[in-house]
């Protein structure tokens, strides 16, 4: 079964070297990093040969402010949580934005419950956050101020480094969600100015279940699994070092060829938007026409489901999703849609098209032929598609 | 190198068909198990089977009661936190034990500097918690206990079912870490009557950086990673399925080997008990002699360091421990062994000897050999044996 994916944000596909890494390392079966003789040696040299690689590609002055996590979600909950409860009589004020992950979102909620405030941050109809609304946002109590850097769902960039320089202005930590950004753009975290930064190794066709999160050193923070002495006492738990090893290989030669493949996935992003404009009418390409990721495209197909689409791609082998496949077991209207202005029914018609370093010119055209047929044939069967 | 593993509790070496299984689903390649497409469809199906197979090792009513974590201290974390936060407005009294793994008492620590209030129980010289001290500690606003079923130091095996017991009585939250026994003991989630219980993929020849957490239905817990509706809704992010398939494979031969297993581990434990007794004289067994895990062994070598022993059989190629790994960053002498009543000196000189299913009498008869040399090397040199 041939499949075209054009969902890479739920999961890329593995490097074939991230592969030969990760099997590798299976077979050698190294030791606990933390035991203090030959086995466990063996196993830290390559946990740190893997974080040395992963630092490099986010820039970070040094390997040890970088620490591996079980994926973004963990990193974003340990970035605010520990956040939250280290700096907890300074303040408990936190600034976030509209559009930000569910794993974001949903730490800011557990916390309100536990008596801390939020000012959430609305965005323009791009997506995009304004640095003068963080500013007056800010209060003296003001303790944290997170805002993601794409989103991964319209693709909208933030003007961070603007937002990172207020923070730092005002003494508040800034911490940013880089998980959909992270080995697509170029993600300097000195040039950011960012305190904290959370990434993923999925979304560089490493394995899933494993991230880092940059934490610049001095940072006031707590761990978020508390125990052993790992990760230089910030994170408990016996590495999952298959995963690690993997990201650094994926991560090595992400940065290695990111210039050629921003130009790749560029050249695919423009050839589907202009496919979608020539082919289908009555549709929003939603996000910042210019400070956008390249690897995604979202799309509101009026009068019609998203969801439908989906099912009738899925029956042609091509495999694109409607929100991100975390808030796959809701059937809510995507909050970001509904945040830049999409009413419930354009939400509800939104394809989330992303692609990657495999993805192919023929494949977007194939793509491109059955999407067209599939949008016609709902469209005969819509009412409010009829009567417009 | 031919390397003699006698400290298995760092890391289980993997079994073949776990490594096999990891493999596969490397070369697989699965997607995201919570993408509505075929590519997510067959991901998630993979990630059902293993819960099945890893609630059956713990005999769970149902899958649904155990979710995927990162590892034991993941577990110990969400269990801790996740009572402590659900259930703030009943009380913040948290009862717990003396001889408890860092990944438990730290959370409870962190929790303390949030204004939580805790009873440590103290533990008699074998290691065991007394139920009617833990009757006694109860108080009106106790809303956890959390008790480790086998200690990962010494071995001793607590009462647990009496604990629930008690804790039912009083509505209260039972945690038990059981990290050290799943795998090793028949641990039966129903038969305990635990409402919450961590365990570990490493300590039955699977993956490091991936475990489990039973939530018995009903049970008022938080996330400890908000986020996505995975793990139905109580753990956010993506799975780490490789590491997933890996451990429900080692799940499915550990439940089907255990007995065999077990008396093969007693055997060897018995002849390195009755070993060193032979060779080596001034030394204490610690832990219970009947409540204790079949693979581990503790002794306390008076008059030298631990720290030394385990240097010298590195260089002989045998690799021991003087502590779990997890706290192999830090030199202050054993919470667990001073707690029992090894003085410092003693806890200074203990090896934790550990080992498994591949472990062969051969292994423990070089072995034996060749600890009794190195004590006695290093004997010869300690001036507190030499005046004794």
């Amino acid at each position: 079964m041939n499949i075209i994916n054009f969902d890479y944000i739920s999961a890329n596909p593995l490097l074939p070297e991230v592969k030969n890494a990760m099997i590798t390392a299976i077979e050698n079966d190294y030791g606990n990093p933390s035991s203090s003789h030959q086995l466990g040696e063996e196993a830290a040299a390559e946990l740190e040969k893997a974080r040395e690689k992963v630092a490099r590609l986010i820039n970070a002055p040094s390997p040890d402010e970088v620490i591996f996590t079980s994926g973004g979600t963990e990193s974003n909950n340990h970035a605010i949580k520990g956040v939250a409860f280290a700096k907890r009589d300074k303040g408990k004020h936190i600034v976030t934005s509209d559009i930000e992950h569910n794993s974001v979102l949903k730490p800011i909620r557990a916390l309100r419950a536990l008596g801390y405030e939020t000012t959430s941050i609305p965005v323009d109809h791009y997506g995009r956050v304004n640095p003068d609304d963080v500013r007056k946002a800010i209060r003296e109590d003001t303790i944290l101020i997170s805002i993601m850097h794409a989103n991964n769902e319209i693709g909208t960039i933030q003007p961070i480094k603007e937002i990172a320089q207020i923070a730092r202005e005002r003494k508040i930590t800034f911490h940013c969600d880089a998980v959909a950004s992270v080995g697509v753009l170029p993600v300097d975290v000195q040039e950011l100015g960012v305190d904290l930064l959370s990434f993923s190794a999925n979304q560089f066709n490493g394995p899933s279940g494993i991230g880092g999160l940059y934490i610049r050193k001095g940072t006031n923070i707590w761990p978020l699994l508390d125990g052993g002495a790992q990760e230089r006492k910030r994170r408990g738990g016996t590495e999952n070092l298959i995963g690690i090893i993997g990201m650094g290989v994926a991560a090595e030669i992400t940065l290695k060829e990111r210039e050629s493949q921003f130009n790749h996935l560029k050249r695919i992003k423009e050839k589907i938007i202009s496919g979608i404009k020539e082919n289908i009418d009555d549709i929003i390409i939603n996000g910042h026409p210019e400070y956008s990721l390249p690897n995604l495209v979202s799309v509101s197909i009026k009068y019609i489901e998203g969801e439908s689409i989906v099912l009738m791609l899925d029956e042609e082998n091509i495999e694109v999703s409607t929100k991100s496949a975390c808030a796959s077991g809701s059937l809510r209207a995507s909050h970001v849609l509904i945040a830049i202005g999409r009413d419930y029914a354009d939400a509800q018609g939104t394809l989330v098209i992303t692609f990657g370093r495999q993805t192919t010119e023929s494949e977007v055209d194939r793509f491109l032929e059955v999407l067209t047929k599939v949008v016609s044939t709902l469209r005969k069967m819509s009412p409010l598609y009829q009567k417009k």
